[in-house]
């Protein structure tokens, strides 16, 4: 299924992470970002990118970004505020700032307290899209940290029964050290499909899956069909006999720990300019000795990759596995763009007096 | 469809909660449990009968805890150790007592270092059953804190496209405060559907529902028949085109934090003797005003309550209502318990001279 969404490579090209990284890196930096900045926003994007996540990458994103720059809605200088904090608490105010660019920063805090009480855990109000949760959960790992994130986006998704949107697709990341394994990497949105999923299967003419969206009523469409004009998103689980109660409390859980929590509101509140975060950082040691953990992390995934395999299946996968092997793949050989997102990019950049590399 | 898996009415007779408590206690008593650890046990247990929630209540688990007792596996007279500490966490070695009694006490150390620090996050290591999970989680809410609470089960549900169990039904619980509404409490397995409503689905003839269970060789059944003798349980999402890998990495989330972290293993481990715990507790006041909080949740939760039911359906519900809604019954008309029960009740007590309120 995944295969069916990921670039076609007959019609794509390949470019080098980092010639990406600086061409998006001087876009932003066009947008009034600064230089500094402009590197960060760059390398999020671009390792979702490197990482297989085409669907939080430059190709499916920075064109919006661009287009909030430009319209005023994404502050390209924010300064950042500490509205309240604690020894293993912060809630920032992140001043309409990206979020690409403004969470990993509320990371390095999280972390910083981690590394002083045990535990960190910032929230981020008045902040804007956060790209790809788990390169900011990943921030944690080399510290030798679980780092968790999670953001409350506007509503797309249905609660079990209902018929109108409540919830966005709120998404959770957890990112665990481990020894000679690469991190376990989980990153998923609580919802049954990524939105961005719906409006890539129309693009390709791909049937949906029974129980990825609601028809405009809320009723769950249980058959195969092309997508309907009119659709709302399902929680995970996506019927209550199969448990949607189950995804739409995660996603709540969500809605108030990265919405409520921040004081700025959460996804549903009419006129909410857009998302909160919440990330989260634990240092291992502050448990158990740091080491014996990953040594323990490497036999536990070990042995989840070593589960037999079903009928019909080659092997059992485990959280971040897939997208390690992809990067593996796309550091060497390049990261696969659709020639209609590189002439984007070549016509961006064109525009703006960007030294295009791409 | 959860009605169907609550007491028959006609067959069951209403026990009031506080006489149902007290004769529970007397039985833990009579297991070496001290008093005051005995009552704390009972109440873990009786408000799970209250609040609907009759898999983890006395009908269901009183039974398997006298056994454990009398076997041995369980210690009625455990030294809870802490093994390492910081500021905002702790990792406890709970001696092998019960649960249900053990994470009370480590939520009040969570509870107390979040009073401190902003975070409490504690590990519980060498555990037995937890009970459930949504007891420990709702003790951070008159707090003006948020509750959580992971338990790392032994293995009964395959990894996705795995055949073979790797992990535990590994629920999560998250309590929330609000102001006048009754709090959020969310509580669920990472598996698709319960363990205990399979025993009570066969018990009952009720037909399984597609996608809550894998045939023996790990191959999702997506047709309603009968509880086969052999099989395994799914993660929640059922199968991988309706997101299995996000229950299933939800699933080693939780494996990860209450089983890997705590330094005692994890749900799979060979002869590993039983479960790990986690509980967390968020000072709202290390985030935002406490009181302006509670009263967003109290908007929020009429928000997602008032949300327009879908075709079919009468209203929306939001995490802890339907329990909130059962409980208000049952303290009032009492606990209704199926015949069997009782009489098991009777007959334990008459065997282990404790004096009988049931």
């Amino acid at each position: 299924m995944l295969q069916q969404f990921r670039v076609n490579l007959d019609e794509a090209i390949l470019v080098p992470g980092d010639d990406l990284k600086a061409t998006v890196a001087g876009i932003f930096g066009k947008m009034g970002v600064p230089p500094e900045d402009a590197q960060l926003g760059a390398d999020v994007l671009v390792l979702a990118d490197l990482r297989g996540v085409d669907t939080h990458g430059v190709s499916n994103m920075l064109r919006s970004y661009v287009q909030g720059y430009q319209s005023g809605q994404i502050n390209p200088r924010p300064k950042m505020k500490i509205v309240r904090q604690t020894p293993s608490t912060a809630n920032v105010d992140s001043d309409r700032g990206l979020g690409i660019i403004m969470t990993p920063k509320a990371m390095d805090i999280a972390i910083q307290k981690a590394k002083n009480v045990g535990v960190g855990m910032v929230t981020v109000g008045n902040a804007r899209h956060l790209g790809m949760a788990s390169y900011h959960a990943m921030m944690a790992v080399k510290h030798d940290m679980i780092g968790v994130c999670m953001t409350s986006c506007p509503p797309s998704v249905v609660p079990t029964f209902g018929a109108v949107p409540r919830l966005g697709t709120n998404p959770i990341a957890v990112a665990v050290p481990a020894k000679n394994e690469p991190p376990f990497v989980f990153d998923a949105a609580t919802s049954s499909v990524a939105a961005n999923k719906i409006g890539i299967a129309k693009r390709l003419g791909i049937k949906l899956e029974p129980g990825w969206l609601a028809d405009e009523h809320g009723t769950p469409i249980m058959e195969a069909v092309d997508p309907p004009e009119k659709h709302i998103l399902l929680p995970l689980g996506s019927t209550r006999e199969l448990g949607s109660h189950k995804g739409y409390g995660l996603s709540c859980v969500v809605d108030i720990l990265a919405g409520v929590l921040t004081g700025f509101g959460y996804g549903a509140v009419p006129g909410r300019p857009n998302f909160g975060h919440y990330v989260a950082a634990y240092s291992v040691d502050a448990f158990t000795d740091a080491e014996q953990f990953k040594e323990m992390m490497d036999e536990w995934m070990q042995m989840m990759k070593s589960t037999p395999p079903a009928p019909g299946h080659d092997r059992v996968m485990v959280a971040g596995q897939p997208e390690a092997e992809v990067e593996e793949v796309r550091r060497r050989d390049g990261i696969p763009l659709h020639n209609e997102v590189v002439e984007w990019i070549r016509d961006t950049c064109g525009e703006l007096g960007v030294d295009c590399r791409v």
